[in-house]
């Protein structure tokens, strides 16, 4: 077993001056990398979605800001600083609920703020503050993978919904990490890929990193998961969350509550793997969080293609909550949570990073 | 509220020389008819799924027969004989596992052979031998939406699954036949209609008629119905079934079985509905059917457009099979059966129409 060839979603280009990403909409019929080298170019690729998940958006964006804002460094400082203010502004609004992307952002604002001196400075300061945003995030990855190897042995079998892999962070991944790391170890390990409607990312997405990465993989559409568990055919379950409250109820992509339901019916261990930035201590539970209601249009439609009629009414949460006693563990990355779970505090010196 | 204009999908031309269908393909996009009036026309709409479902098939087949032979009609009685085996296997090939597609095509060979005389005279009788197979068929719809009309209560939120409705038979459907009857009778009924991936005949199908009948319909991806049944917006779930062995156990469209899981989970009754003629004595439970495995491309696309890469490989099973403990009742046309289920011996007199 040759250890995995794990995609990079969004990296510096060569020669530094644009950010490299994966197009995500050309997937899964081509592969395309763009070099993204003006803010017009930063701002479509982010609204796009050819850049998506919630670390990668923030990672793009902070790269992206700096490859923006590269423009006005010839410019007088408090030029510099109007253009990056409202630069800044304009990447902020491409994705306005995504919290990762404003996070990053305000990182970014906060370094150049921080430096004294002409526009080339400040603009090295954001460049380093960028390079460790991007850092922290493929650092987390791992801790995410290392915490969850031991889920993952020899031969098991990993159902999986959305895309949490290497597609969505600036590293290997938050649900994929123990997957891709049990693999580098050299244990086999093979991959359920729910499709995962209306949006398809688990079939576009994540059958296309793990087949790339060289991790067996096979896609079912979302209602196949039932009956391969009653056959045997699933070992666990490994997911992603979007939010997870202080008592460790987990939103995450629509879909994922059901998994939980069959996996418990079934003797099945359902575990959620996420960033310690996504608990909330500020949500006691999951009746607290509100669920988003997307275009039904998703739903009566599949790449352009009606599927439905365009005057029936379409059903398109795009989250669902999963209650903390259907999970049997969470893998942050910090260590793995067993239950009963208590993230109503936060840690000594560490800020919440919500994952939209 | 008026009485459901519940859709034909199978019928005699104006003219009688032909056969009326709806043809499925078309739908959501567009409503149309086609008069199918000659053997070419019938082969090709039953091949390419212009008309599905296996009682609306086996209804089509018959009456399609006649329309073909009728062309042979001028010839001399061996003549028209030897033509009549020709269509009758040509027809039959269309869908070589469609057992209601044999089943009704040995009827009306049957009905021929047992007529002595001219051609004129034999069509006469294989034409009264279709009418009679689409009346039967009218008539078991109708018996099955009365014994399950108990189960749809004034207000009913109902989850199916697939298309079990008027468009799969000669009449009001099965597991729709209850949900018709109950609007007739003024019942507030509504209908959460699962897309059904891959064909999507629940978001095509199920959706259209029953938004053309008047029923309020909305339309959701398979995987939320779990959090709809968890924030308490379904009453009852209600499916067709291709199969129910005689322990009870039933095989139906890939997601029932998840559904049923869910349904019990959330103490949430769940219903099948189907002709007895859908029992299978000779099975005796769930394990001894054998699932159909489909092209893996219908999972990896989606009208034509790929959703997954094309070399990763997809799980496609036709169906799955419903433990009979997860059954809450059982609607057919002679009466709502209650566990434990016993259809191990076949009602006297009666024979087995399988439903494939």
């Amino acid at each position: 077993v040759s250890s995995p060839d794990i995609i990079q979603a969004v990296r510096w280009s060569d020669d530094g001056r644009g950010v490299r990403i994966v197009d995500q909409r050309a997937l899964p019929d081509r592969y395309a990398e763009r070099d993204l080298r003006s803010a017009d170019a930063v701002c479509d690729a982010i609204a796009t979605l050819a850049v998506r998940g919630a670390p990668a958006i923030g990672i793009a964006g902070a790269m992206g800001l700096v490859v923006a804002a590269g423009e006005a460094g010839g410019r007088s400082r408090p030029e510099f600083d109007a253009a990056l203010a409202a630069l800044a502004a304009r990447i902020r609004r491409t994705r306005p609920t995504a919290v990762n992307l404003s996070w990053a952002i305000d990182r970014l604002l906060a370094a150049a703020a921080a430096v004294v001196g002409a526009p080339a400075v400040v603009l090295d300061a954001m460049r380093a503050e960028a390079d460790a945003i991007l850092e922290e995030d493929r650092a987390m990855c791992r801790r995410i993978g290392e915490c969850g190897l031991p889920l993952v042995h020899d031969g098991a079998r990993v159902l999986t919904h959305c895309n949490a892999g290497a597609l969505a962070t600036g590293g290997m991944g938050t649900a994929l990490a123990p997957v891709y790391l049990a693999a580098r170890e050299g244990r086999r390990v093979s991959v359920w890929a729910d499709e995962t409607r209306p949006l398809l990312q688990g079939s576009r997405l994540t059958a296309w990193e793990l087949a790339r990465a060289g991790i067996p993989v096979t896609v079912l559409a979302d209602n196949m998961a039932a009956s391969l568990m009653r056959a045997g055919e699933v070992d666990l379950v490994l997911v992603g969350a979007d939010r997870i409250a202080a008592n460790g109820d987990v939103a995450n992509k629509i879909g994922t509550y059901g998994l939980a339901v069959l996996a418990r019916h079934h003797g099945i261990p359902f575990y959620v793997a996420a960033p310690s930035s996504t608990f909330d201590p500020a949500t006691p539970d999951g009746d607290a969080i509100a669920i988003e209601q997307r275009d039904p249009d998703e739903v009566r439609n599949a790449f352009g293609r009606r599927t439905a009629p365009a005057d029936v009414p379409a059903h398109n949460p795009a989250f669902d909550v999963t209650p903390a006693a259907l999970v049997t563990a969470i893998v942050s990355d910090r260590a793995l949570h067993h239950p009963p779970y208590d993230f109503g505090r936060r840690p000594r010196g560490e800020g919440r990073r919500p994952n939209p």
